[in-house]
């Protein structure tokens, strides 16, 4: 530190353009996500981000974080910001760099919105429920399969529990579990690290051991549109015009929420093209290669934003199939909030009959974080005055992100064949 | 095309500036790495590719491929640029947009050179062997574990073949099997296909089942230098001046070799830390969660570049616990390869004694890529003039990179405990 300073004030004496990279604030933390070597993102103690990105030659760059900063060329010739504190848990964000989206080069990158995302990740001092333990751990395997619905080959992860080799004559319960929009089947042990949730739940005896499937939602047909995801940073296809082909860059498709025009009525999202492959093809692989329950007591379905519309869209008319249902920042009624509700017509009338609803369905569960709109707190408020059993989970302090969706799973994961 | 001329000629004739995105030349595939709805990068018929990119107000655009290309600025907005042929198989690239190094956001991102490089495939007329065909499917699963002697949890991926699950009463033999430079667990199964492969050659009878360990090379205690990247992209460590910090893009670590310090006497870049990490921490997980076989002529260990420095570099001392050995790409003896090579004191003088060396070893196989240094093959004439029992493999028209990797491991995995 004396060194730098002397050495500083010399060269401004002898009148030296000085340019020294700068040194990094010690309390500054690299993020977790970072590749090695790379200082930064880092984190500040009061959950400020400093990026910092190497950019000779442009003449702006920004980045997506909170409602978005330009970033200043320091003397040093380094671009660099500081944001204001941040909500803990994981974040996506991108650069633009004179006007081209890109991810930035120094994380791990991370498929949401359609294409791989640069992302950081803020402690939580309620995170301990995410941290790898020495408790028994569970597998994530990838599983390809060929689907006949689609006519291409799919890759699904599957969750087994820890005892799950060793135990070879045991059969057990399996939870489908869905990602949200412009995400892909790594979004759940990827960013929402289900893996070590499970394994911690298991060791405390908070949850049964279970196996956990997780596809990708997005299934069309031969010919069916796959229009799915409006990423950022293609070229536009011919006949657009480039000015207009930058994707919006809202909070929805940012952060893992389904595309603008999506919003809504919650159930629009679920493709019965999905619902349709998941029983000719999914089900039927899983059944044959793991030692699964097959009755509906030992299937639950789940899922988190458009994942949860799709997950009400295949288990509301499939009740014969499954007794357990979630939606995490998704349901059937919509994510907007505003409207009024029907308990007899939402949800494709699925309550219209509450003592069938309570006595055939053993779990239903919605959570969403506090700093979302109002749309499942309504719901759950409806369905309470109508007297269907349901469990409500709100995230204090966090949105319609990952954060939401570890700890809705954390709730939900203990409730589940019992 | 004809209403896209006609539409044409009437602006002209009206004096109108016109900024259509370009029309796609439908012969012009797009890579199969590509994001959802990403036309570019796209493969031409006789291998050239299109590069086009987003990049509205940058003033400089380049893409690593091959030597290296300058984009232009099209009358679309549009940067483009078309290479010369690429040779066949998986290639890894980046862009310069005005002097950042980033990921083009087309492609999904790959680790190599210690970041998430992008990528592009172009299809080779010999590569049915890793695509998937409908034969019985293996599985590769993420397995977290602890180590004692890094003080890290650390992530490998195990292979278990398509009838691990039902035939629970076998036992298997092992193959562990390295990335390499800049490269990390993903590497076999993401670039490489290894799954795929060994899928298709059991199907065929070509190779017996077996359990395949995929783990990390980089293994450091605490407090030792754990500086093994150099990526690019970095914002440099304070202290550095940023317009040296922008890193060597020499073909090497462009496309998973060894740094360029780290060329010459291929040991070097062996680890102790590695092999002692190895015996201590992955060995007996995986002896402990797999019923794998323990002797050692079912135990065989690979690598490739600075993997099959790595491998040789545990094997040999250890040759008691490994009767197969393989380097792609990288062996005992320097990758440079211009060096008089003396058998007896090569790799340690492990051939000094070439009876013992034949009794003791299964296999020994060595590979290389076509248009690579001569280093693999003199060090392979070598052994065969001193009568030490080897396979040599080159693979045509490749050089350090994926496709003579996976056409290594085509070649060697047949060989394995048979």
């Amino acid at each position: 530190m004396r060194r730098t300073l002397a050495f500083t004030v010399l060269a401004m004496l002898l009148g030296a353009h000085v340019a020294l990279a700068q040194a990094p604030d010690p309390d500054c933390v690299p993020s977790r996500l970072n590749v090695a070597e790379a200082l930064y993102p880092c984190i500040h103690p009061d959950n400020r981000v400093t990026v910092r990105v190497n950019a000779p030659d442009a003449k702006s760059v920004r980045v997506s974080l909170g409602g978005g900063y330009d970033l200043e060329k320091g003397s040093d010739g380094i671009w660099q910001v500081t944001t204001a504190p941040l909500a803990v848990g994981f974040h996506y964000y991108w650069l633009t760099i004179d006007g081209a989206t890109v991810a930035d080069p120094q994380t791990m990158t991370f498929f949401g919105s359609g294409w791989q995302n640069s992302a950081l990740e803020i402690p939580d001092p309620d995170g301990d429920f995410y941290q790898q333990r020495d408790v028994p751990r569970g597998k994530v395997a990838q599983q390809w399969y060929f689907s006949k619905v689609t006519g291409k080959w799919r890759r699904a992860y599957v969750y087994t529990p820890p005892d799950y080799d060793t135990n070879t004559s045991a059969r057990y319960p399996v939870l489908y579990l869905l990602h949200g929009w412009g995400e892909d089947e790594t979004g759940w042990h990827r960013q929402g690290h289900v893996d070590i949730i499970l394994d911690n739940l298991i060791a405390e005896g908070k949850a049964v051991p279970m196996i956990v499937v997780m596809d990708n939602l997005n299934a069309t047909k031969p010919g069916e549109s796959g229009a799915i995801f409006g990423a950022r940073g293609l070229v536009p296809p011919p006949g657009a015009q480039p000015a207009q082909a930058a994707p919006a860059r809202g909070a929805g498709p940012g952060r893992g929420g389904p595309p603008a025009g999506g919003r809504g009525r919650g159930g629009s999202l679920a493709r019965s093209t999905y619902t349709e492959m998941m029983f000719t093809d999914l089900v039927p692989t899983i059944e044959r290669l793991y030692r699964v329950r097959t009755d509906r007591e030992s299937r639950a379905m789940a899922g988190l934003s458009m994942g949860g519309a799709q997950t009400f869209g295949t288990v509301l008319p499939n009740r014969d199939k499954f007794a357990y249902v979630a939606g995490f920042s998704g349901n059937c009624a919509g994510f907007g909030g505003g409207q009024p509700i029907d308990i007899k017509t939402v949800c494709d009338g699925a309550f219209a009959d509450v003592e069938k609803w309570n006595r055939e369905m053993k779990v239903l569960f919605l959570s969403i974080g506090s700093t979302e709109g109002p749309g499942t707190k309504n719901l759950s408020e409806a369905l309470t005055k109508a007297g269907v059993n349901h469990v409500f989970y709100e995230s204090p302090g966090t949105g319609h992100v990952w954060q939401t969706w570890r700890r809705s799973f954390r709730e939900f994961a203990p409730l589940l064949f019992k």
